[in-house]
């Protein structure tokens, strides 16, 4: 087969083989869907578009699709889930594909999330009235784009591990998300750190390994 | 002579002829120094060292040195200065180098300046307590480093021009300002524009111009 | 709702609420201008395309398209408008998008605007004849790609903020932006800044701000 | 005084003010320690020369400085660390004052810390020889510099969050670190995420968030 | 005619005149195709589509598509082929489309090769499994994007040389394919070589000299 | 010999050999220039220290060192100079030690030169009162640091060939050169062309070859 | 208008006018073509489309279109053309385009040409062959991508000035001919200059005034 | 121990352990030197300063030095040396460090090296002359700066592999040898790889696992 499946991932690292569909045919994605799910895998697509979702649907059913997040999802069975939660917070109405992909992550790994959308720094005080639900999450991740200031802002608010996703939502000296990457990486708030540009499916990765430690 | 004074530039662009020192012989920017006073025209010199300093005092004895600043100025006369202030909003003490560069430039350019220092993102509930006098000026030039994002955070908290100064404060992914410079040009507050890395003299000019509008 | 409409921006920051159309959705992009004409918003697209306005006709029938600016603007009442005026001064026809992005932008804000288009440095005469016009605006947003010396040499000639918009405009070490973007912050004209490359959007609001000091 | 001490830091975000001494006077550094001292703050300064450190001492005598690490270190007391340990792994000796900038930070912060050093992919079996302690840690912060490429074996290795500090450690193509730096972002392994270059006490920061999470 | 074919190129250099189809047109191609054959010379074109193929096999019907590789090959004569081999590395499915370009043009230039797919460093163990038939190879290409680690730790296990092929998968700050490419670059291990990003072509070309060594 | 001098060069280029002396030891500096005229070769060292052209002198005590150029030269004999001049345009004094490289090559190649300094675009009126002596030149070399914009402005008002060097005069988003690089690469005049950043000899040397065309 | 001609360039640069189509619509093409040829002024525009020819025609139904160099001209009158002639050389057939827009622009401003084409360093013999042709002519510009390594070779054994034009031909770490650029600028031969990357256009503009140096 | 020697790196790769000495003390370089010779390891120390080979001298009386090359070297027993050669090719005076590295390098590794140096494009006949003993080599490692032409023109020349050294020898747009690099990784002759800049030492150890392949 053109792909060995890696079936001992999710023991081994927490986290389970993922389709990454960029790049990826159709039928690729499909057949890989098949043989995951009938291996007893869970299934997590991301990046893959409609046409990939009707495909997988002949032969998986009841897998789900969110447009958004642009994210394909199946479980065998409904996992239990920690009492914490992982916060997701976006600046911009732009930056929710990024968004929704962590959150559907994070809940496919097994996480309660609360949303928490359009706080950019733009308009600070949004942020603010937000902030008791943010600081009560286990772990925070801050998805932004532009100037992705709201990494920073939100890591001196709270007492909790920051991931900050910057996106590539910008134009111009934004150069397609290295604005908000440099910016994250170098946030004067301290407990901050940084996944690739428009990468929410790594932020959920992590956040879910901190939001299910013991 | 090796230089040129452009002595009617005041007249025309309402800012004069300045000594950048950097780069320059100490003997050189003493000459210059010297062939200013003695044209009547005031002097300041920005990015000088003591050594320069001591050499303009042999000759223009009331030159005064800003050693944060590194600037040198003297004037023949004082001038009158508006009743509309310049504030001048830092992020960090690291910081301060530039924006004491801003603060001597736009005092030198005859604008009476507040300072509001040591109040970045990190603890942003300091920028809150000195917001009303941040509000209360013409226009507002915020000084920042690192992930820069305080010029967003200002933009979006007033409504009177913000002109941003990135600082090369910072290390690694910082690249020397870069991330900083990034993040204020994609500021996702609208009113925010922004001068070269550490360029407190250039803000402070086109503050200048900003406040004595009539 | 996907978006929480700032309402309050205007009060704040002197600016209001404006929708970037880039990367929405026909569809959404009508919504939000719904929304906000309903809740009596003036409404002003950015980056919209020729199928947006359409749409947005639907359900505003006064708005109106500026093609070249891809501008969508709908007003309830006409503003009393300030004597002064922006300059705004454009290096080639290229470079007419941004320019009139930004001639939109300063109008719908409640701005007059004088135009001062293809009088880029390659034949510098053309500069000279319309320099009065230039002279006598309380603010000057000088538009240029390419090497973006236009303004330089603006800011040479005026004793007036100037703010540069460097355009994309241009090929091969253009590198979409960035040549002009560097040559404008490194100006050696003083009071010069900097907006991102292409924003004349950013431009004009920063310009309105300082043309309603009073 | 020319810096504001952001006391009530510890209690919001879980982690103190800390002296950032690169680019600050001997004195400067003396003067702001001996303040945090005598408020009752515990003390750590990173980037810390011998001459600080001596500095330090006449008013801190006893103080602590870890002259790879390049920190000074002061507590008023022992506080009580959680039984779980952060591991701190390390690609060669010359990523070492990395490593133990922080171990110094984790350790100061109330953490149990194991080390795993010199162990980078050239020779790989060095690595597994150390895996069982890696994978007994609550939280893993792995060092490497040139191609980083320790950061995404160890993520494809455990069930825990790997924090990634790529460091300047190179020469060429290297560009001070961008190397590591664009190959942690981009890891393979999916739950690992990234600090600035060099940035070892950003990562003991978050790893001391997640190591104490209850 | 508009290309000069270098027929000496092959006696003088060990390789021969080869077809890079990108950016030349259906006709351009099938036309220099021909001539080739005619000449005796065989025939390999990269970086070919589906079109191409079809307007060269209605003049060259023995042609062979490869249609992950975009490779078309046609030998006028079986050569002969060493006893040694070039053993192919490749971390992910999608890198497969450069692993195969490697191949096919190995073989063109009478190569035997051995494929050892999909062991990238998220799953390290499946290259521990593979590793006696790399250890077994004359020389090894590993093609590997994102982070490009696979080169350093197979480079690490061997005492053969290893070309490493950085490959443009990822996104965001691998900046297509500047990651993998400045991770080989810095590789620790110390007897790995660099090509282009997506060059398996090249790659192949220096193995093949390096295979016929005598 | 650690050198092999291109004896053939002035013959086949137009151009002899020449001393780029940054990187080689005084010893080395002293030892070919001591060979070259010997051999009756020329001699022009660039990037001279003074202790390099104290050495020279005690084995070439005629040699002469233009401080500010960095340059030692000795001419055999006087050579014949063309009617026709290079005009040497610099915009601002910190491009002195560039333009003056630049001056002392065309010279010691046998070229008249005319000296326009400190013309730039900060007060352009300074170039309209000597852009008689430019235009009467027969090839013209524009240097200057910062935003470069002088070499546009030049190229637009004469008609003959323009040959930028881009000095690194500036700071911040300059990036040593960068921005003037890109600026003259940029130009919107078309008949510029463009050497590396400080290469006044390049410049020179072009300039020559054109000024000797017959 | 839109766009105001310029119609002194000429008389004023040496250089009239020109037409860049790039990014402007096939109606706006036509229309400053009609209004140049009706002002008398010669027609080239380049980065022209063949549905911007097919509308041009119709308004000047002689105009010559070349598809290769997507360049449309027309002249009112042929003019006279010195015995001196520019040469041409380009490295690979993919970089044929931008040659022929500098054969054509160069044809077009009144000079002979000699192409000397294919002759990259890959098979450097093929240079040798053509050697002589491209030492008679009074100026050469030397074309090629990749590496752009043929501008120095060219350099270093003719003695007359080289303009090198690096182009976009290429892929991975050629970045858009970022590659051939960086080459060129730092060509070890030292009488080559650059312009931008395929701006054949540029180089003709500057090799049509040196040939027609008197 | 701060460093754990990887003893058994020899027979795994092909290679030994080396002493990089660059940002270590002279201290430890002795101490590992020391541990290394005692162990009956072979002593190559690259990037050695002076200071660190007088101490070594202490402990090892026999070591040896190569100033150029900043190596030292101690072997306990010659070892046999194949018949065949590499070639070190060099293209100017100043890329002889790094050229020296790849020598001491290949030399400790057991092989014979022959010396071709500058004979770079500026004056590409002297390569000519030293062809034959280049193409009689049975691996080529070309070292060259600035442009790096050279390693293209061999690779068109010979039907060996060719490993391309990039130096960091020029300025300005050379940015410390990127030029060179991307120069090289874009060669248009095919069998051409590449090390990291400055990197003589990764070339001669590709160079010798290629020159004892039987
Ligand atoms: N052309 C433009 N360039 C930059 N920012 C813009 C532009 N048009 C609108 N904006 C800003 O983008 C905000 C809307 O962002 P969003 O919430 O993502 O729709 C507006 O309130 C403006 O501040
Ligand atoms: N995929 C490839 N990547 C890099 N170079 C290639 C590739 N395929 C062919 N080539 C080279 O490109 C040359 C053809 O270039 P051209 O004369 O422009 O058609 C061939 O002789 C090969 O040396
Ligand atoms: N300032 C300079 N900038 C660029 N190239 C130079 C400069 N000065 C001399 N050169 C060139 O460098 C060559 C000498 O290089 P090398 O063999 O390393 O000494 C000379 O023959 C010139 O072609
Ligand atoms: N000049 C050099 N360039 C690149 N790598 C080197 C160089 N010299 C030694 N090395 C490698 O660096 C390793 C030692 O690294 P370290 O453990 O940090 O001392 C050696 O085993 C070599 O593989
Ligand atoms: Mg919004
Ligand atoms: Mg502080
Ligand atoms: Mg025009
Ligand atoms: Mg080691
Ligand atoms: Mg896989
Ligand atoms: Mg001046
Ligand atoms: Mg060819
Ligand atoms: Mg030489």
């Amino acid at each position: 087969g053109f792909a060995t499946i890696d079936t001992d991932r999710l023991s081994r690292t927490g986290l389970p083989e993922v389709i990454y569909a960029s790049g990826k045919t159709v039928e690729q994605v499909k057949q890989i869907a098949l043989r995951m799910v009938e291996k007893g895998i869970d299934l997590l697509a991301t990046r893959a578009t409609p046409a990939m979702f009707e495909a997988i649907q002949e032969v998986v059913p009841d897998a789900h699709y969110n447009e958004l997040a642009q994210t394909i999802t199946y479980k065998h069975h409904e996992t239990e889930v920690p009492a914490t939660y992982i916060a997701v917070v976006a600046a911009g109405t732009s930056d929710l594909p990024v968004a929704e992909e962590a959150v559907e992550t994070a809940q496919f790994l097994g996480n309660r999330v609360e949303k928490i959308y359009d706080v950019g720094v733009a308009g600070i005080h949004r942020l603010f009235h937000r902030l008791d639900v943010i600081r009560r999450a286990r772990v925070i991740i801050v998805v932004a784009g532009m100037e992705g200031a709201l990494a920073s802002v939100v890591g001196g608010l709270v007492d909790k591990p920051v991931i900050g996703v910057p996106t590539s939502i910008g134009y111009g000296a934004n150069f397609e998300g290295l604005s908000a990457l440099l910016s994250m990486l170098n946030s004067c708030a301290s407990g901050v750190s940084v996944v690739n540009i428009d990468n929410g499916f790594g932020a959920a990765c992590q956040a879910s390994l901190i939001n299910k430690l013991t």
